[in-house]
């Protein structure tokens, strides 16, 4: 097997000391699939060409206005191949236009934009035209997570009957916010939603990658604790599942002692599963009538692929890298097996989460209905 | 100090096979604090009589009827001071009042009784004479449950903001029941709560007794998954405290691979407490800021009261027996500092809960305001 | 089934603020078999009168001398039946020979003496005659200890290769230690082993009657770390069995951060497994090839006896309390199948372990030969 | 800043399916400080051919002899200016050896050789020039190993009493070896050490590198289980400290249920620190007299570097990849502080240990001297 070309990558946002932009380029080298050949990494040339400088990239290949490093790219003969989206989420929208409308394919952080209607947007433009878009649901790429989401179709749970989700972190819990993250307090540039926006729909995706299962209605207590903050920062969220099953989301980023306490646990007639994302190589497993069993990555009977062998933790960056690497397959070899990359339809289903869980707490909790997305 | 006369003690219901009678007797052993003396262990003559011989009841102090035994009881010069009251939960009130009725102070099961009013009653009949009544929400009397308690009280977790208790089982996720636990499940017996009265008033009670807030208001969502049946086996309930603190309560009885999992979790502005009640020897406690620190019974900072050092597990009966040494000191010292045993109020608080659990629920999730009992 | 007349029991030692007699109190309680009518809980008169009466003893059957008490009971027609001795380790041998020598049953604490030849003569004196003396090994009473040992009794683990047990814990880790176990450190008083007689036999005992094996030579590196202390603190042991089976024994007193932590690991061709004394209700079984299961009292496949359900922890005491009352059916029924009750053998098997210890030690690290018991 | 030249790279060894190959190109790649640019990643040269183009090498820079390489890649003005040797263990030498006489700096897999007389070699190769050697102790470089280590050179332990480190696996549990690990079990390829080489010598380094302390004499006992094996696949190890602590280490490749369970236990006068690198994330660090801390990556205190917040899982290849940055950190600024990263002293620590412990297991568990290194 010969070795397959890189893919040619560009960034958009990520600049000198934005944590996300480093991760995805940690996760696009890991395997080797991606070089990263273009940026506009800051909104300001200053530090859009410091930063561009800083990890490697020509001189003629850093911008400082997206758009104009779309329309140069794609006329560029060796112009890039697909670009990471990893600014604020108020641009997410304006960025993944810009590109996919010169046909270069996306790799976008959730949620996917800003509004539901530009949610729809972007899906009908990735719809009509070969171009694609990847949205970073990462949790979701963990071997264990993949593992759990084949235990539940193969019937291994029987039929689902509860499905619970929790994402609790604290570091909003005390008063000062650290600068860095301070857009995603800021409604105008993280949308009205808070931690429902920035993990809610982190747990929402992870609950309906693995049960397979797409809520139908909820009923939310939004609120927040923080004086003076404008978005949630603690969310109460009832499902109700087209079967039947019921469900339970709490997100929270004043829960202490938390760091990034993201956990899943479904339950079926015939079996459960249990997953915690700080915990990630391994999950609980347990056939109705039998021991709780501990399966891990690797070990006996795991069905799917690993970079290292049993006991050798994986982590979050490897579960990012794999989303980088099955987009490259797909990108690569497009009529190939696709593995179950997040894309458009998921960043439309976690929009019209954040709508509905607002639109729920402003009405007092009442069920509101999730459509399909 | 000379050894202090033991309280003696009669028994209702208990009979042979019943878990919970069994449970009683030995919790009122271990301290050394009670004769069980008398008994109506069962309510068809034979078993009754059977029953009392082999617990080493003298004969004429087995009775088959429990009203005949308080009336008898209370005449005698060495009758019982105290009736443990372990029936069926329909029973609960009219043996209950009849005991009281002759100043027979009375241990009883949760929930007090199959109905609010049934509650008021037995609460105005406790208030209105010197006759106590203890609720054995036994989880409460676990000491690092205490030390939760105390820490929150003393201030260590700020004020609260999130309460979230679940407790959770799979002995009604299959097809079959176990025939001893039938009642439960016959709203004539048990009463028209399934889990939320069964479980769902420990975990109620549990997180009042250690956040020190009682809910004001909820919205639930009660479901029977099992076919056939009459009662909710599972409840997702979110709640709201007065201090604006938001809370959650999921009970299951049909979460496979969860045996008795009671966890509370209570967050504040300046610390976290996790507690579950399968590792009932330990607390993580979390101040804002710091590592989270696992607090042991009987180790570092431990303010409480302990059989044995740390590192010697105790366990569910000695909590039980904690209750009922604490009851006796209630009786006998009657004046010393009380420890905060659970009684009427405690058992009117849980029925306002299942009521409004269950008009939430019928009303599709309505806010449903918890009057404080 | 009538209820069967209690034992009269008596004890030696356990006065007032003495930790182990009122936990024998306790587990003499908690199954009903026992009624405690007599006791020398104290070498002085005042303390032993004080204390007797305490526990509600009748004024004539409170001695201050063990060997009149032995004496005038064996001679009552109501005398105790059975005698619990838990004295400092240095006076097991004489009150044990005193009791057994007027026909008493005993119960005693380990180590069952301070020198070999006396455990030898205690061991001549049941065997030669009916009566009995129990050995409180408590820990082999843990329901999950007996199921592993069923498990390796069946075959489940295969033929044992490796038995690792370690018995860590932290008291003896600051330079002040309590006036209560003072005497532990004295080898006057408890003998020539610290931690390898205090700890070290418990840790011996479990992995014997877990695995099955028996150690025929052992290789010791004792130390003593406190400034000043006279015997052993931590001690590294290594051991062979008569199958080629490797063991690993390590037992500690100034492990800071361990409370009474004795793990056994047991690994077999077929399987292995693990057991933690401080999560006393469940054990990792795990068959060679397959995930790790956790198993737990009562839970799926246990076949063994429990008090309460599973999910409801039992404890320290109730595994003392289930020796109490299989010695109780012992006596009653002396026919019936025996439970595994520690007894003169481990006794012998225990002094044995001491004295081959110290010697490997004192021969720095040379195997010692450990002959059967 | 500007971004470094990579340093340009080569291999020897990992060929196609080779799993530690692997390992080191994505550690090479995660931190986007090296180009691997030449390679002779198999003996056969169809079969390096074949994996040098599937990794992308440029044809010319593909090789069939690591001698050769290390000349032509010498000689090239743009040749490499590193080599990872990832071969089988009896090859290390040979190639570290000819590429270090090249001035090529060399990345090694451990043990650093097969015998003590080719360690000290390549120690005097190292030393005697300005080339560098690293050895790939991958489990050092875990950034709550660092905090470890620092929390004991700090004193936060006093003085260290106790060293208990265990590394467990169960892959030659069964009958049947994999192919691939074949090597791992023959003497001339993989040295006379078995478990005691491949895992012995990361135990000792991590209890080395965490304690600060390396043992002054051992007491080995070594065993092999598996039929027909003819090198160690369990060792018990008694170790002795300058400073009077003790220490046990045990390595097993037979104990079922474990994948990697490299396990590190220190104690100290004042504290204790507890490390399994399963859960590599965090440690257990318990001062003197309070709770049990769990400290982790990026959580309160934490004083070390991260790629990724608190609560996201960093791995293995993370560590390893850690090791890699340090290394080019090393070679680009020579004169900055330098990170812990192991050399050839550690190799040469690393060999005496597995010398004697071979010694001392041949002489019945004498205890033999360990010289510093």
């Amino acid at each position: 097997m010969e070795h397959q070309p890189r893919i040619r990558l560009g960034m958009v946002g990520g600049g000198a000391d934005a944590f996300i932009g480093a991760v995805h380029r940690i996760a696009a080298r890991i395997d080797d699939r991606y070089d990263l050949v273009a940026g506009a990494l800051s909104s300001t040339p200053e530090r859009a060409l410091a930063s561009g400088r800083r990890i490697g990239l020509a001189p003629d290949r850093i911008y400082a206005d997206y758009a104009e490093m779309a329309r140069v790219e794609a006329a560029r003969e060796d112009g890039i191949e697909a670009v990471a989206v990893v600014t604020p989420n108020h641009l997410h929208f304006a960025v993944a236009k810009a590109f996919l409308e010169q046909g270069i394919h996306v790799i976008c952080d959730k949620p996917m934009t800003s509004t539901l209607e530009d949610a729809e947007t972007l899906r009908g433009l990735v719809e009509s035209s070969g171009v694609r878009l990847m949205l970073t649901h990462n949790y979701s790429a963990y071997p264990m997570v993949r593992e759990a989401r084949r235990l539940v179709a193969e019937g291994a749970l029987g039929e689902i009957r509860v499905v619970n989700v929790e994402y609790a972190q604290d570091w909003l819990a005390g008063a000062a916010e650290s600068k860095q993250s301070k857009w995603r307090l800021d409604p105008e540039q993280a949308g009205r939603g808070g931690a429902i926006a920035d993990i809610g729909t982190h747990a929402l995706h992870l609950a309906s990658f693995v049960s397979g299962l797409e809520p139908t209605s909820l009923s939310a207590d939004l609120h927040s604790f923080g004086a003076g903050r404008r978005v949630d920062d603690n969310a109460h969220i009832m499902l109700r599942y087209p079967n039947g099953a019921r469900g339970l989301l709490w997100v929270s980023q004043v829960a202490v002692g938390n760091e990034n306490a993201l956990r899943l646990r479904v339950y079926g007639t015939r079996g459960s599963i249990e997953f915690d994302q700080e915990a990630p190589n391994r999950i609980w497993f347990t056939p109705i009538g039998e021991p709780r069993r501990l399966l891990t990555r690797g070990g006996a009977g795991f069905a799917g692929a690993a970079r290292i062998p049993a006991g050798h933790p994986e982590g979050f960056l490897e579960a990012f890298a794999s989303l980088y690497a099955e987009f490259a397959d797909d990108l690569r070899s497009p009529d190939a097996p696709r593995a179950p990359i997040p894309g458009v339809r998921d960043g439309v289903a976690g929009l019209r989460f954040i709508q509905a869980a607002l639109d729920s707490s402003g009405r007092d909790g009442a069920w509101v209905a999730l459509d399909p997305a």
